[in-house]
């Protein structure tokens, strides 16, 4: 039992590192800068091969589209949860986050969700069988990551 | 449309930046591991404020129990795949990953779908409104995070 009660604290601990007087507000902005950064890597990771299958470098798979823009659409609404945290003001940490989400976010966040709605309706295409049809749809959801990136991400 | 094509290929690109020749294959693993770390980052971030509801610093929200467990249950499903890569002879990189994860892939799996399904029983847990058990549910995913750490992660 201690050994469990070890690892319960220590999952509880993770990605929350903390120094004895706590962090101070660059730590936590950098922290911030961070964990936000991990959802779009994940994004990225989902989409890699999806891109690939239009580029025709990756074999066509339906149930890959299937299983990764689900994942993708999981992974959408934590966007905007991941950017409450204002960092704009910490100029030498290094972020492409453009400072105007923050003067935007409903913008922002309605961005997201149009990613998040590219997504779920690229499943249900996928799951149709028309391949054509998903590769327009995989498409779609290229168009909404290109969408956000343009206004708030750095070129 | 020039912009959103250029919008397109970026997105696409995202994550899997590559040099003229291709990267090595430590550069390969180097790619693995950060972004296998990303899920766990993600993981912890939604798992943070629900363990600081057992430990009474964070207020106890049972909506918000129910949002993060069902973030927690739609990453668990990227973790086996995110290890698809065997990454233990690369010595010289920074990792917490154990190298009994590529030889016990199933049991390692196994570990991943028990933490899903302990997040889903959370999110029903906390939508039934009996706080109690939604702590003890809560305790129930730490402790699944736990044991996978406890056999596939460095102490």
């Amino acid at each position: 039992m201690m050994k469990a009660c070890a690892a319960l604290a220590c999952a509880f601990a993770a990605g929350t590192a903390i120094a004895q007087d706590g962090p101070t507000p660059e730590e936590q902005a950098q922290s911030a800068i961070e964990t936000r950064q991990a959802v779009f890597k994940l994004l990225g990771w989902n989409m890699g091969p999806l891109g690939g299958m239009l580029r025709g470098n990756v074999d066509f798979d339906a149930a890959v589209v299937e299983t990764n823009m689900s994942r993708i659409a999981s992974l959408g609404p934590m966007i905007p949860d991941l950017f409450a945290s204002d960092t704009s003001e910490f100029d030498s940490l290094e972020t492409e986050a453009l400072d105007n989400i923050w003067t935007n976010m409903d913008d922002f966040a309605d961005k997201a969700s149009a990613l998040v709605d590219a997504a779920n309706a690229a499943v249900e295409t996928a799951a149709g069988g028309d391949d054509r049809a998903t590769r327009q749809a995989i498409a779609a959801v290229g168009q909404a990551c290109g969408s956000c990136h343009d206004d708030f991400r750095l070129d």
